[in-house]
């Protein structure tokens, strides 16, 4: 028998519960052992839940249990968790997460400490959910030197563009409706304005490039400066709007990478992925594109990915997993050094003066008067805004577009 | 150092010396050794290639050779390949395939002496050439119940598909053009009429059921009979014509397997699936629905699958590591007894007698004088077809529908 402990028993921590109850045969057997979850440790009680007598409150109890060889940290956060996971870890016990900003944060040092001590610290539900794509890269695209990862990696904010297409409909609208509905928090901050999708795009950059990318450094942008004419205009030249996470390895030491809302071709596999899917698209120089697609978030196929990694630490214990992940940090390029197709959006007053300024440009038809919608050809962003600086007030929206 | 052969020398088998040089450096990273490709097993010479010299042609070399400790079958076929494979994992030697043939014909056996042997039989690139599908299934998909797999699996016949839908174009005439450029074969007999993909889901199959499914046994329609008037219904319903293969859990025991053309709405993420792109959709019991796609065939993105097995094994020298599949057959579901939605094309002098005979229809309008289209909604196989055998041969097409 191999004993976990659950620390937080909130909406994953339960899902991690449920799934090894639920699926018990099959865990086990995965397992090649029979998995018990002995601790549960969360601040509040839990009176009348099946699991109430398996929940505590001093961590203590886990810390010092030679019983537990596993530990899910589903708490969140970067205070208490990186304390409780750097313990168990220095402890030898192996620590599973679906907690991706501590992974971003403190990723390398964690993996560091669990090498020292032959026990593993997995983060499979940290990027998509329930979709397998951190094993994919660490186990599958061995062979591949990786060249580009690009995501939805938000299932908010594609489920808000998602509507914003459908709907016809304004920004704030979709989100007091996606609030409404339980798809956006009351504070939406880190969804809307790309925080999450960030630090998702720096771990996996980092496995891209098997050292760190400080996610802070990471451009970003988010999604709320979108509008429905902007949708109008992808309509009319057969995109949609997407908010990717991208990253493109330069060298083995520079990495491009951002989050930003992007035109993208209806033809582009990414451009399907609709509501609160997630999708990770990789490049390899040998295999060519592929792409992972499912459920980014929710309860259940979060935790199936958290107890995914609980049979893979099962299945090696006192032994460390392959992962690649130096402390060393990569040179992150100058987004404005890169060169990017765009649409801009200005006022129709300024029609004559912009295409005036741009030599090379191609006007999108759209049924509307009060502006006008443009894409400019590969060029090097700094060029771009420079030269969009003279139109002032004019410049209504300004969207790269990927390809 | 751990040392490599290859058995056959053919475009895959080239390809995987190919990918072990081109990216060495990630190679023996990720393997944690250095790999050496001592042997390349083939009939032919292949004077001035760059690695003339380790070509050999006794097999019993490589099976002798106690330094050669991973062995690539790129050979094919269920002849010398069997016996080959056989004997290397009988000699503890580690085996990598993209035989799909001989991994549907002799998995669970191969795979029980590997065990025996405690070295190790992967056939990543078996199914969905460069696509990473068996290992997700076999490493990451875990906590899941998997209870529903469905996969374009042939890139020969999307390709077809595709242009057919693309072109208004009818079979005979794509067929010429894919053999004319090299996507098809001049005995195209095993793409078009679904054994290759018969193979690939019947593998799929026995990983989902963990048991075996005897591939000869699964009910297999090819793509002859899907003409442009098909395409024309299809358009005009909102859907694409996919060559599936599919397979339905049904119990821990029965499974409901078929390889057949399918109808499918174009809102399903398969359905974007164009040209000799590959996806395999995996529905969980806790995950719901996730999709892997990329190139399912080629030189290099399958050699890299195979290359990404051989680092498994370098990683795993001396213990098996986890497949389920078990000798012990599933019992596959008669086809006749399932419910299905149908898409029937008659011709139209028979509207009356059809209308009359089926008391629930949808018609398609399409803007085609000559026939008639249909949807059924769920009905029992047997059932339509007994009731379209009335209707002679005025029935000019059956299809049925995936949603």
């Amino acid at each position: 028998m191999i004993n976990v402990a659950v620390l937080g028993y909130g909406t994953v921590g339960s899902g991690v519960v449920e799934v090894i109850e639920e699926n018990k045969e099959t865990v086990n057997k995965k397992s090649a052992a029979e998995l018990n979850v002995k601790y549960i440790l969360d601040l509040r009680d839990f009176p009348g839940d099946p699991y109430e007598d398996k929940v505590i409150h001093d961590f203590n109890i886990i810390l010092n249990d030679p019983e537990v060889s596993i530990v899910c940290e589903t708490m969140g956060g970067v205070g208490a968790a990186y304390k409780f996971t750097k313990e168990c870890l220095l402890a030898g016990k192996s620590v599973c997460t679906s907690n991706k900003e501590l992974v971003a944060k403190h990723g390398p040092e964690l993996l560091q400490i669990a090498k020292d001590k032959q026990c593993n610290y997995l983060f499979e539900a940290s990027v998509g959910g329930g979709i397998p794509v951190i094993r994919p890269i660490n186990y599958s695209l061995t062979a591949e030197e990786i060249e580009n990862i690009t995501g939805i990696l938000n299932g908010t904010t594609n489920y808000m563009l998602t509507k914003m297409d459908a709907l016809g409909a304004d920004f704030d609208e979709v989100l007091k409706e996606a609030q409404a509905n339980g798809y956006a928090e009351a504070d939406p901050t880190a969804d809307i304005e790309g925080y999450d999708a960030r630090r998702k795009i720096a771990i996996l950059s980092s496995l891209m490039m098997t050292k760190n990318v400080d996610s802070e450094k990471v451009y970003t942008e988010g999604i709320t400066k979108i509008t429905s004419a902007d949708f109008e205009y992808a309509k009319a030249a057969g995109f949609k709007i997407k908010l990717l996470g991208t990253s493109e390895k330069l060298s083995d030491s520079e990495v491009a990478v951002m989050v930003a809302p992007f035109f993208i071709d209806l033809e582009h596999p990414l451009a399907m992925v609709n509501d609160v899917f997630n999708a990770v698209f990789v490049k390899g120089n040998m295999l060519g594109d592929s792409m992972y697609y499912g459920r980014g978030a929710g309860k259940l196929p979060t935790a199936s990915a958290v107890v995914s990694d609980v049979i893979d630490c099962a299945r090696h214990l006192g032994k460390t997993v392959m992962c690649f992940w130096d402390a060393e940090d990569v040179k992150l390029a100058d987004v404005k050094e890169l060169e990017r197709e765009f649409f801009v959006r200005i006022d129709s007053a300024a029609k004559e003066d912009f295409e005036e300024l741009f030599e090379d440009f191609e006007e999108i038809i759209a049924d509307r008067k009060e502006d006008a919608g443009y894409f400019l050809p590969p060029t090097k962003e700094r060029d771009v805004y420079e030269k969009l600086e003279k139109l002032g007030d004019t410049v209504l929206n300004v969207i790269r577009i990927y390809r």
